[in-house]
């Protein structure tokens, strides 16, 4: 009898979560009674193009190793970024690709990726279509921008605007060691520049080109004696530097360190992006060095003349799995199980969602919707979710953000360090 | 009859483990026969100049508090980088904070802090030698520099190496995402671009001024499938940009993705620090911008040309209390606790120390050492834990490293994000 295997791979820029969804993925198969193996493809769609696979109902016997895997960032597969041209135009590689799944006995591929692989599924299930193959092609939505359509919140967000929040709240410990309130002078000789050097400005710079849902994550770092961050600037509403100063301005008055959150992707009323460059333009002319936050960073120091610094969390905030969300990562694994489920019910061309269903007590529910409306769109935070002045957040993005971030995942230590599962493909031996 | 009361006070940058010092000294003053009230003076020094205190005796009551304490990074009773003056060329200070020891019954003087904080600890004590003062003067070390004499490790060193350690590794998942391996090319249309830039360097720079201890704990991320940092240097051995290329150059003809660990301190042969702006001096003009991540990207970038991005670790290398080490902040703890039997049994003039008396397993003593020996010394690593090209680090570093950064710390969570201590200062209520 011929064997009934399936496909997975993943593809885009590392979260948190994306590993989860493939355990998901190939706990779904275990437990299907459909399909047989489960092979990965080794960086995305060129594993296929490349012919390099792993068997992963091998390499993942077991629950220990399946919760291994769950917890490690980035992808245990490798990753791309290909865009397939339209197989109107060239259709080899489409006829390459569906050799290797006959050649395999693939009845189901499950890509697991963000806005552009949403684009890889769509291409697929059309070809796969026009050629009248069963093969069911799904996707799982993975990151940490939370800018899918069609889907409540995006995997690998959660424990992204985890990482945001509670490293924002640490940032802000570490910013108040300086905060010196109506200080008393008394009458002895101490060097006046300790007081005249207590105001400060820290802007902490988050990932988000197009959308800033983990900008406004840090928000969540604000509690009964944090107001940190008391600004955040957002790619929605346009970056205007003289309101900005004036916002820095008002707020010194009445504190001594102000912190900022600003996304990495915020633009003027022309659409340009603010950019270090662009801010102090006449001075340097690297055009790579630096983007918002060391924009921000000039803005203050050359306007307002307080103690000033920039912060880029960096890749951290995608790839920092000690610090994930249980929710964040129970829900992919959910999502990649829930995508085996659907393709043993027939259905293709289409991504596997959630719904929320109850935000008190929060609640999701699984679903999927057909991909042709969620590739190449993208979701902003609703401007009325954002305040008027445009920097800062309402409480309806609050109740949207905070059950995001619940639960803490327990890692296991060796060394000293998180033990993750091993990068496969570093390892020439383990590459069938 | 008359109380018996210490003073506290925290100086110099944050770690993750110098509250929990802090929690010491406030735990040892309890357990303590001797001793009534424990006073913090806020914003280190220049708390007592302006009479600036809280009664910790009665704001960290019981445990809870005292843990909660404990885990909070950066210092809860503020900092401060002040430098007394020699009381011979003015004596004002010393005279007003003897008077502030006296009113307010102060028998023992805890100074928690790192190198400047210990050259505070010996101008008072060699003011209270000079005035016959019985005033007890401890000094209580922390620094995740990890540079101070006569001490085997600094607290907070072995939180912050825990931290890069443990995002070393998460970066090298990060990064090791595009590693494909003896990429096979097949016979259909593929961008080939793909696999052009398949090759990339990160530069991973960490804090470390004048000594390479936190960069060194970068190569505590190796395990058995993860090899990077594959170069590591430090400020010990003077940078050379041609040995350095030479370098990349070698390892990226066996591997496409190679990491770096750079300190921010290294320097050239001429004792010159290596920043952006010596690396591309006749690009760009604002000295400020950057530092040696920096540079070695641009070294890279115009030497080599792959693709290449540099990740500037920042300040949650030093506040990241999510990560902290175990070891690390019981040992803060016990110094603390140990600071207040100190000063009980006379001592004066120290700083409280450690020794390691075993590695395997792992144990050390309590002690104190005089502070003269101590203040405005500074040690780095011993040439020879150091590889012969200067690039790694030897056997004896990892041995030495790997103690240190042993055991999670359990952190309460509330709305997704760490519970810490409030920042008191930033409440003027609280202030008494």
């Amino acid at each position: 009898m011929n064997q009934s295997n399936c496909m997975v791979a993943q593809s885009g820029g590392p979260t948190a979560a994306i590993n989860a969804s493939l355990a998901g993925v190939i706990s779904g198969i275990k437990k299907s009674g459909k399909y047989d193996t489960c092979y990965g493809a080794i960086n995305g769609i060129l594993g296929i193009l490349n012919e390099r696979y792993l068997n992963l109902s091998q390499m993942i016997p077991d629950e220990k190793t399946l919760n291994r895997l769950k917890v490690t960032p980035a992808m245990y597969l490798g990753s791309c970024r290909h865009k397939l041209p339209d197989y109107k135009d060239d259709d080899s590689a489409y006829v390459f690709i569906f050799n290797q799944f006959a050649k395999l006995n693939i009845k189901a591929f499950f890509y697991i990726g963000g806005n552009d692989s949403m684009d890889t599924v769509l291409k697929l299930s059309d070809y796969a279509a026009k050629i009248k193959s069963d093969i069911r092609i799904i996707g799982v939505p993975k990151t940490i921008d939370n800018d899918l359509c069609m889907i409540d919140h995006t995997p690998g967000f959660g424990s992204a605007a985890k990482y945001i929040a509670s490293t924002m709240l640490e940032i802000a410990h570490d910013t108040f060691i300086y905060a010196v309130k109506s200080v008393t002078i008394v009458e002895i000789t101490v060097d006046a520049s300790v007081y005249d050097n207590k105001k400060s400005v820290t802007i902490v710079e988050i990932m988000g080109r197009h959308a800033g849902w983990l900008t406004a994550a840090s928000a969540l770092a604000r509690n009964d004696y944090n107001t940190a961050p008391h600004f955040i600037y957002l790619p929605e509403v346009a970056f205007d530097k003289e309101q900005f100063l004036t916002d820095i301005r008002n707020k010194l008055k009445t504190l001594n360190n102000v912190i900022v959150a600003v996304s990495e992707g915020i633009r003027d009323k022309n659409g340009d992006y603010i950019t270090a460059s662009k801010a102090v333009a006449d001075q340097f002319g690297h055009q790579q060095l630096s983007g918002a936050g060391k924009a921000l960073e000039f803005l203050v120091k050359e306007n307002i003349g307080v103690k000033v610094r920039s912060i880029e969390i960096n890749v951290l905030q995608r790839c920092a799995s000690h610090l994930a969300s249980a929710t964040d990562q129970s829900e992919a694994f959910a999502l990649g199980e829930h995508a085996v489920l659907l393709a043993e019910e027939g259905v293709t061309a289409s991504m596997v969602t959630l719904t929320r269903t109850s935000n008190t007590p929060y609640a999701v529910a699984y679903d999927h919707a057909p991909i042709r409306g969620i590739a190449n769109e993208a979701k902003s935070i609703p401007r009325e979710w954002i305040n008027a002045h445009g920097n800062d957040i309402r409480q309806e993005l609050y109740n949207y953000l905070y059950p995001l971030i619940q639960g803490e995942v327990s890692l296991t230590y060796q060394n000293g360090v998180p033990v993750y599962m091993p990068v496969p493909h570093l390892k020439p031996d383990h590459i069938s």
